[in-house]
């Protein structure tokens, strides 16, 4: 849609093509979210200018877990009630904060901050694994891979399982199967037939 | 979803809580996003920053057709091409720049940014209709209502046609039928109730 000078003032069309950072946002999202912000929430926009402008000047990673934080080393990093000798690696933060809420788990964490996609230009590098391995050479503890069970979450736990058997770690992967609550019937069938090829023995 | 300002940065979240000002943008949407502008687009999160503040702080309203304009009278009001004895009546920017492209009107517009909803808290006042008679007493002009044909939008025609009557000038509505190119097959049956009521003579 090409819009016109005459019809959109300048500044309005610059915001319009701003908004279009956001992840799937297009044209038409843009414009309205854009004549919603002017029309009815002028004090909002003023806010989300300022806090991005904050966001982006005061938040990095993380230099032990690679997570975002605002400071040098992250608090969860430097929390003396975390388990130093279990080592998790999600690929997102959002991952992170699912495993959080489960509150199954009291150890360190390691966020890729993507996943291996070579096509995407998302190699071992881009994913800081030199970090991670250097991390657990200095701190030998047990690694649990918690990618996501997509293809791409496979090859990176796959490659992350191959690179650190030489640092002659324990490794393993969160386990795959039906959902607590799920049934038979309705669970598609490769879940299916990765719950039964990974079965457990029942002690008796 | 809670998120404990251990796991989250709190300029992070502060950000999350801001991309909620969007229309259409939920906690899950808003947490992707940041996400999204922190890992892979700060740039364009500057870039948006600054288009919010520069829009909210220049984009006011014309104050003869009620569009957005960076100036006190829009670039289109003042145009002397455009033809002054006709007025089209719009609810929204967005059908300003379709009837623009459409290529078939070289009138004057009003926008009355939204339209008639009393549950919204959008009445005869929010729409700026005094404004809008105002204009058509001082200087008598022939009316286009272009609002949408909703509910909302047929009860703001109705009513602009009632307010306007008294003022004794010409007042049209755009017409409602089927799409060029349209068959009666894939037509709703609403939409071709209506083309056969608002049937139109045809020249021999």
């Amino acid at each position: 849609m090409t819009m016109s000078q005459a019809v959109v003032p300048s500044h309005l069309e610059e915001l319009i093509v701003a908004l279009r950072c956001l992840p799937g946002v297009g044209p038409k999202s843009a414009q309205r979210m854009a004549y919603h912000l002017l029309q009815r929430d002028r004090a909002g926009a003023l806010r989300l200018s300022q806090a991005l402008e904050l966001a982006v000047g005061t938040i990095k990673h993380c230099s032990k877990c690679n997570n975002f934080s605002e400071h040098e080393i992250c608090a969860m990093c430097l929390s003396p009630k975390r388990d130093n000798s279990l080592l998790c690696v999600v690929e997102m933060p959002a991952d992170l904060l699912m495993m959080e809420q489960a509150q199954c788990y009291r150890g360190m964490y390691f966020v890729l901050m993507g996943r291996l996609s070579p096509l995407d230009g998302m190699g071992a590098k881009e994913l800081h694994l030199d970090r991670l391995v250097k991390r657990v050479q200095e701190h030998p503890c047990e690694l649990i891979l918690a990618t996501n069970f997509t293809v791409e979450g496979d090859a990176t736990a796959h490659y992350l399982a191959t690179l650190l058997k030489s640092q002659n770690v324990k490794v393993s992967r969160i386990a795959r199967g039906l959902p607590v609550g799920g049934e038979l019937e309705q669970v598609d069938s490769g879940t299916l037939a990765r719950a039964v090829l990974e079965r457990r023995e029942v002690s008796a």
